[in-house]
């Protein structure tokens, strides 16, 4: 496997859809948010993407079956009333140490939903803050600066915040789609960022349900945090202890350790 | 050398082999048992795999010659009885930091065993864990849910541990593999890790002969053990003392020493 | 993204331009002085790189719009008095472990610039001294020997430190043009290399000016020079802050974190 | 530039040369005896290599002129009595991080002097050792075991150490080149490698002038080597001065810093 693939199990017939991303990042919060979308509108998957430039092991399902590190890309018609919806989410991010390997990733990603017409994107997120005060807010950021006026009436902070930056996915897709034409919006929401951290996920998709114009039912979004929780426990435990227990050896091996 | 190539001394005629991967790993588990399943079999080598993805250095021989680093392919024909067989083992693997070329190796290996036909894999590896309750256990997961079925009656306990991880050419070759419509098995042998850890091998390694159908003779195996980790502690002690010596120099120079 | 593009808004007629870099590194002496020369001759931006070899991340500007980070070409026409100039500046440059992609980036700055007949180029950054004696004087090196008696009656030392160096762009681009038949000098300022500075920066582009025949107000440079430090510092200590929170996560989850 | 590229000033006849690599490493060996064996036998230089893969900055010359990262080849025709020689001696090697960069620019080498009808390669270089007991030894390697006979009655040290590794170009264009059918020698002087070494270099190189059956006058290698080390000791310290200055910076700066 040399460059990133993505395998397609449907071809769905979309009108102008929007894409929506959200891959794990800081509290995990876009991820939460994607995962909670798809459920709630009982989003269909119809594609996977494979990539070599993420992490090099396969991971364990509660079946016993393995399957690589993937992103997930569901679908959803609005039919008459609502806008078509491409949603990505997905176990996991390139790494942080291979920049390039983000682009390739990212521009393989548009390139595909560009097939169904997308053309305007939504990239879901967390935003590490030192503290909260009161409920998490949800910071937006555009690729066009109209996009303000259109999203004036919504609780958006806008960031101001000139050097400030988006890092990963959720920044590339804007930046790398406004070069294609594209337009789009981030929404990070508030978060200290250590845990997973469903009221930043529900404040972002909260926002997400009034641009879509649909409602989305939040009851079961803390439950889904909760248990997300406890296998990331379990996981980082697990990684921990095999990450403390490397060391040095001549020979490159490597082969279930969790390392990071 | 741009990519991995595989150099091939001979194009055995195969039925329907199966093809079995130990490389270094956690205890040397499955290039142990690889070792030794290939020396009991009296399986022949006919390719070696060489890759620019592997440390650039070449390893000295007892009778000082030098080869680069590689992995190598043996062949076992089962006659009547048994099924034609595949082994891969080797004096390493891709470097831990170097996820895209662990994909670039494994993609290779596919290519080329799948030439002559194979579509079953057993990767053979340690399970890394704090402390060892009686006889190692072997862990196992497969790539399709039914295979827990077929394998049912042997010594396996199958994984249940959801985000758990198989890493390197053990995890990758079943995730690759699962996309090209291959299916397989991963044994994982308990282990602490620290060790050449003989007793783990012959535990995966006896499970691998059920699955086969053949019998092994495990008597050899705890001096091949002893061997391996005597050499190992010499390369290491080597390579320790040198990596201390190691520090910055300005013209990226190094040759012949022996770091990480 | 699988290379660096350029992204070209107006192919301007030139004449035998000179090419000049200042792109961000120590005390930001170079793209200081970039930024200024671009503002004083009201320079036209005409082109900008991107690269996948730049930080996987989107910059946030003022008005909460977002772009890549990415280099900027300006060009200025010198009539009949002066010569046509092309400048190049940026956010950022490809990060220090990434020696290939700074190869890659710098050949495509040179094809482009090629396209317009360059053959000469300068450029300008920082030297990072222990401590000033005095006004910072100005470092210079060649392409080509000859350069030094050409520019003999100028306020530039000519470094004789044998294996010195000049990394990344300001060093790359004489060092790959040079190859390509250009000539060119790399004027650096000597600087403390911890603020944004103005003085370094004036320096430099004192020196320029007059390879350039042309007059500079340098009035505004303190002004600016203040400005950007202050932003610089907001972006340092939200990046510093998010830094220390970071910690190894088992998704390789990344997104709005400021690090490094 | 993308890959590296082999600038040649002149296409030497060449009948069945011999390939003697000398580039930095431990104790500056390799390099040392490669300079000296050029200078002695007044070697012709007609070959430049660039890489991509190199550090991505130029070297400032006493002359105040700059240039890329090189390795340079050398030939020097034996006439009737003796063999046709090809050198390569240079500022660099691939940074040991980078083993693709190693594989990828050793391979061009091969393919380089393969064009002159190589097939015979001696690779000098030097082996670090704790403590030095009495005059370095010449340890030996080689890529067929016929030529420990060939050399049985030179003073070297065959290696038996299994497992021992030859880091860099001096193990790769060994273990490559057997890969294309060539033989050669790995010959490492004992060093205690902090410091350029000239008694590790004149053991090695008194090795292979009886190889090469000539003669050559060592008096001139501690006075290169003296002004070798006087050179690469000024270089060091600024380097370090400037390495301690780094610190996490927001835009990827970096120019004219010396880190490592």
């Amino acid at each position: 496997m040399k460059e990133s693939v993505i395998v397609v199990y449907e071809k769905p017939e979309l009108k102008d859809p929007i894409f929506i991303e959200g891959l794990p990042g800081i509290g995990l919060v876009g991820k939460l948010a994607a995962d909670h979308l798809i459920k709630e509108l009982n989003a269909k998957k119809f594609a996977e993407l494979y990539s070599p430039h993420f992490l090099h092991q396969v991971l364990v399902k509660k079946d016993s079956t393995v399957d690589l590190m993937k992103n997930e890309f569901y679908y959803w018609k609005g039919g008459e009333e609502y806008r078509d919806i491409i949603i990505i989410t997905g176990d996991t991010q390139v790494p942080p140490t291979d920049s390039y390997g983000h682009f390739e990733v990212v521009g393989k990603m548009l390139d595909f939903v560009g097939e169904f017409g997308t053309k305007e994107i939504i990239t879901m997120g967390g935003f590490q803050v030192p503290e909260l005060q009161g409920e998490p807010k949800v910071l937006g950021s555009v690729t066009h600066v109209e996009l303000k006026e259109r999203y004036k009436d919504l609780p958006i902070i806008f960031r101001e915040d000139e050097g400030g930056a988006i890092v990963g996915a959720a920044g590339l897709l804007l930046g790398i789609g406004k070069l294609r034409g594209m337009r789009g919006i981030s929404l990070l929401g508030e978060s200290l960022g250590y845990v997973v951290d469903a009221k930043a996920a529900k404040a972002v998709l909260s926002v997400v349900a009034r641009i879509l114009g649909i409602e989305i039912d939040m009851s079961a979004l803390d439950e889904r945090a909760k248990e997300t929780e406890e296998i990331l426990k379990k996981v980082q435990e697990m990684q921990r202890a095999m990450f403390e227990q490397q060391m040095p050896q001549p020979t490159g091996e490597e082969e279930d350790r969790g390392y990071l």
